[in-house]
């Protein structure tokens, strides 16, 4: 049984971790955390996992607490840029038994989104990023969609292709987006959306294009479960959802 | 019989033009001109009606030669913007019997669109628009966009809506798109694409969106041909096709 | 007070009615049934409006119970085809001050949607209709795509056009959607989805789309509200939330 | 420099074919026949690749004949249903030396769109396919989304997934699409498209769609270049470009 702990349990998306933990097999929640509780009882709980959907502004300070405890972490929590990432790895470099798991996005969906983004890439001389949330985000671009760019720019650049063609001479700030390693990401914020993401590719006289809806923040939870009960076996950091999976 | 010149006539639209009107009941082309042409043969052959599908840089000055000449104007060239506009409005102030008609797009369905897109405008808080282009073009947002964007900011105006709510705290360069009128938009460009766009509502858990695609560029021609019609009898600065539709 | 019955109000929709009901002004829940209720709690809570979002099934007993009773009838419930329509008008013709409104979608984006694609009808040759929901929806097609169908239809019928062309030759049965009054509307039921419609129209060289997307029931509740308000002072049956409105 | 005889050389594919063949390195058009010329030429031409985008209805005969004639083909043709692929087959099993590749779209998009379908199909309880064509189009579905529905099928009974479950109980003949292989297929017909499909899953409470547009059929040239290439090498019957790429 793997002693889960919450942070941002009193969050949509905390809340939803707290009964999705409590409904799967082979874990309980020990702790379910908000921003004036105190972390020293996620020691005393024993807690095993840390599951963190709180602030970009918080995420860093509640990894650390968990990795200096030897509690693995996984991440949901937006804006978790390179710095965030790279400040993390340098932490467990001298922690052997601590894993953690940050994932863009949690809905498998999204996953596959991105896998597929990562594989269609080399065949396309273009490819831009639109993403479209709920108006009360904080951030943008979103996680998911600056981790999609990053890996496409990737794929492309290990294919050989150069940097994306763009023949814009006239321009409104901000229309053509945010670049991200070279890839346009466009934010959308929209009352009545929940999450949702295009990537698009154009070739010669046809475009590819894959989406994926978020409808219902349910469906981050299988992967948030899965992501608990792989991430105890997985020292150091983890990045992506895809990698407990065999995709 | 109008008697018609095309400017920009060796390029994909004009070219296109000059087929749609020699087609056409009631109208010839007299003169089909291109960058490196003679503007003064318009006046030679008699030209009533000009249309324009050059270029930003060159279409100003273009409708200054026709307003001098007596000839009319319809426009099709894009990045149109609103000091472009006052000039030419104030140029045919002094002109009781000329027309130039500026639309910033001549498909039916952009003119149908737009036309949606202020109707629904009042009963939704929030609206971000997004444009998609083949990756040729020179200017963003494109001049359709930037006047649905206009359009609806006066509709939410009237209704008194006040600002679009953002709740972004956390951005990088761009990713919010531009600004037109407190309206976002987003200038998608990508090869395999012709010329299409979305305006999106949000509203309580649900959302409305008119999307308008041109996938040929043929669909600008029935436009074209109705405004060489129209404009001969109304003189002054008419804006948008709708203008002449009964809509 | 009006006071306001809910027939169905232990499922998903009715319950929500129920809280829409309580939270609006000028409005109380007095009696809230579901199926193994008796109708005559109706009668006895002196009952004004009964909102109903019942089955198919139940629906037409539950509004003749209504009529019969001079209470008035806000109905939600899906397939309330033509024949349905008919018998109801029958009943009131001898009820001088019953009202009964049918509504096939209550979220305020799909009448805008319907109204669109009224208006947008005549300057079509070609048109399809394609709803998606979820995958526990009984019936196919939705109300709503019906509903639009017929709206279309009638516009197409008096702007003079004729049957929507149809190359095809060679099909597995089903592949082209179901006609509705000549329009092909094609239901796919999938997963995730809750209730969506895209009304497609395709002239010369492009496609204009108007699209609606209901991700959370809560999008029908204001429109229940409205119709509630509505249809006291409204005697006779009333079709489609837009008499309501003022479009 | 293989020599290529182009069957539908006057039809619209037909004519793109020989041009795409003819500016490629490689190979040369010897052969541009129409329903009307004899096939015997060829023969007299050397022709070594047939290229065919005819019709449902001759291209079996026309594959007959190069098979007999030791020629290699390439078809384009759409409604090559399972029926005529286990004839070709049967026919090429006495042919050690010609290969014939059937493919249900030659653009890489819609070779991607199939194969990420396939890969995403496991991990889906429900998918839907919808295709759009132009209104001139004969056969319903589409012979892409045919194939695809079985791969996808053929995906989800390797993974031990059951029938889709649908819960349709009351419909109008033909809202639910067409059944291939246990997945339901809808085919939109609309002026202005060209060839366009989705291949839509849905999940908990998300979906994923993957989707390809075909803005030009300059899309498919590059495949069928390809294929031209690929087939000469490849004795038997091939089913589908992506055997030929390295995915």
């Amino acid at each position: 049984m793997i002693k889960v702990g919450v942070l941002g349990a009193r969050g949509r998306m905390g809340a939803e971790v707290c009964r999705a933990v409590e409904a799967a097999d082979g874990m309980d929640v020990v702790a379910a955390l908000d921003v004036d509780d105190q972390r020293s009882s996620l020691v005393d709980s024993g807690t095993q996992v840390v599951v963190d959907f709180t602030h970009p502004n918080a995420v860093l300070d509640n990894v650390r607490f968990c990795v200096d405890n030897d509690i693995h972490c996984v991440v949901g929590t937006s804006g978790f840029d390179q710095s965030k990432l790279d400040t993390v790895r340098d932490w467990l470099a001298h922690k052997e038994n601590v894993g953690v798991l940050v994932a863009p996005n949690f809905a498998l969906g999204a996953v596959l989104c991105m896998r597929f983004a990562e594989l269609a890439a080399k065949f396309y001389d273009t490819v831009e990023i639109v993403e479209l949330h709920h108006n009360r985000k904080a951030d943008a671009p979103s996680g998911t969609a600056a981790h999609t760019a990053r890996l496409v720019a990737a794929a492309r650049a290990e294919a050989g292709l150069g940097e994306v063609p763009d023949a814009t001479t006239s321009t409104v700030d901000g229309a053509r987006g945010a670049e991200v390693d070279g890839v346009r990401v466009h934010s959308v914020r929209l009352g009545g959306l929940v999450a949702h993401q295009e990537v698009l590719f154009g070739g010669q006289g046809e475009t590819l294009t894959i989406r994926h809806d978020s409808l219902d923040r349910t469906s981050f939870m299988p992967g948030v479960v899965l992501g608990v009960r792989g991430i105890v076996d997985r020292p150091g950091l983890t990045v992506g959802l895809d990698k407990l999976l065999d995709l």
